[in-house]
């Protein structure tokens, strides 16, 4: 089968992919749409010393399997916990020890023809989600693990550090619970994108002293840290969203002094994701940039690699053209 | 009168310090016992541009300022905030923007025969309670502060990263709580202090896996965050105690990786402290290596730097030694 395949720093689109094997209780899913995400682009970079097929937002249809899975359109939690540790039994599987993760730790991913995906990660989409809101499933469950996380009240100010793909949805997620949410980031045609939604949007930072109650981290890089500790209030929350894997430099003083919480953030809940776009609470479709066919599934990574660039969403099925109005 | 006073890089007991002039709403106190913190020894290394009379650990006697306060033993509440902002009105007056803190910012230490202190910041000293007890209400109050900070259950298991003074109280603390409480320190005479509390004292890591719910960082140095991310369970809680002014090298990814919470963590609840003492709760005293008279107080402070020592107490009272037996 076709896949996009990283191997030895090369990209590629290859048409020798090995078909996945299921094992029990697996599903086989053919994806209709696969996001390309920042983590994407940093395992190109070397980040967790990937190698394989990448490809993690994923919403598909299910090929083989259970019967009762049969035909369903599906979206994935994509860490495969092992279910039978102690961390699965009294925590949380999203932390399983020996968990595989797809398209990112020992899981094919979702740049393929099909994969397999393990039957109690799936979820079912419901009629009322379009495939195109689906897609974001897994990026929108990140952003609402900051409100599984931390006590938003609608009398807090929040500051969203970072204009990138993240930012925004958490952006918009947090504005959810009525708190008045500022995003600051440097590029205004991304802000823009959000005008229409009840942000503010600024690409110099115009508060006085450090007014938030909570700070969330999303900028991608390891200096978002230091930012955030000036702009939080004392005793105030920072959520850490990017995962950069270089160290960086900073001091941890302020940290203490002023009594703060730094809360990480990494996967969340999909059925919390999944009933918001249900509900129309997030306007997703907002941060799409491109829709690319697979065939064009490499250009779509040169794509996503620009500067400046929101969401770039590859379609495995043909791409639907808006027909010509009766008569032309 | 006679202080201690640092300036210019210089330590040294003087006779001619001004006494303290009472404002509205204080009382002067004139301190039995002081003990020297590793705050202290920072601020003499450059710490905050410290200058003038350090010392902030304090028992002592109200002799002048509100009747109902006189002869009164107190301990006070070091941070003086001011009352009247947004802060001490909606949050926490300890995080005041506008306070001044007594023998570390803009406020006069306890290392002088006399000091001003507001009077909302006093507490009376119970009759349960001996000076070389209350002398510890500070410094406990800060351990005590992350039970205030975090949830710790009889289950959860807790590492104290660090055998220092700091060290040893938050441990002691967080075993009130009945969870099971390991202490990892370099130095095994500082761990055999507390060998009759039930603690478990470690100089070398021999734990397997990530096992700690919660683990506190009281090292003081800044690469005690790194130990921690590679002790404590994914979701699991570090409290960081440490105010290290310098910058450090480190990885943040971890943090988010595993959604670790990170909370600092500065002073705490005087109240709970004292009333934690005249319980019996926790054992100070096997923590005191040596007290000294006023006039050596700058002996104090040399004895206090050296390495392996734990807490130096000095007293403004003549010492007071055994009785020699009947008849001897």
């Amino acid at each position: 089968m076709r896949a996009l395949r990283f191997d030895r720093g090369e990209l590629s689109l290859v048409s020798d992919q090995p078909e996945p094997t299921l094992r029990q209780g697996e599903a086989l899913v053919r994806p209709t749409l696969v996001g390309v995400c920042d983590t994407d682009l940093q395992l190109l970079q070397g980040y967790m010393g990937f190698a394989g097929v990448p490809g993690h937002e994923l919403v598909g249809v299910v090929v083989d399997g259970p019967k009762e899975w049969f035909g369903k359109r599906v979206v994935a939690d994509i860490n495969f916990a092992c279910g039978a540790c102690p961390t699965c039994a009294t925590q949380d599987p999203h932390h399983c020890p020996n968990r595989t993760v797809m398209g990112i730790l020992g899981a094919g991913g979702a740049f393929a023809e099909r994969l397999a995906v393990p039957v109690r990660n799936l979820l079912a989409v419901p009629d009322g989600v379009s495939d195109e809101d689906a897609v974001f499933v897994e990026p929108l469950a990140a952003a609402y693990e900051i409100l599984e996380q931390v006590d938003v009240r609608a009398s807090d100010r929040v500051l969203v550090l970072g204009d990138g793909k993240l930012g925004l949805l958490c952006a918009q997620v947090l504005a959810t619970t009525g708190a008045r949410v500022t995003v600051w980031g440097h590029h205004r045609a991304k802000l823009d994108r959000v005008a229409h939604l009840p942000l503010e949007g600024l690409t110099e930072p115009n508060w006085t002293g450090r007014p938030f109650d909570l700070v969330v981290e999303a900028t991608g890089t390891g200096g978002g840290l230091t930012t955030a500790m000036a702009a939080v209030r004392p005793r105030g929350a920072i959520v850490l969203k990017s995962t950069v894997a270089a160290d960086h430099q900073l001091s941890l003083a302020p940290i203490v002094i002023d009594e703060l919480r730094v809360l990480g953030s990494r996967c969340g809940p999909f059925p919390r994701a999944l009933a918001a776009l249900q509900a129309g609470e997030v306007d997703v479709r907002c941060l799409v940039d491109a829709i690319f066919r697979f065939d064009l599934v490499e250009a779509a990574f040169q794509r996503a690699a620009q500067r400046g660039v929101l969401k770039v969403v590859v379609r495995f099925t043909p791409l639907r053209l808006p027909s010509p109005p009766p008569g032309a």
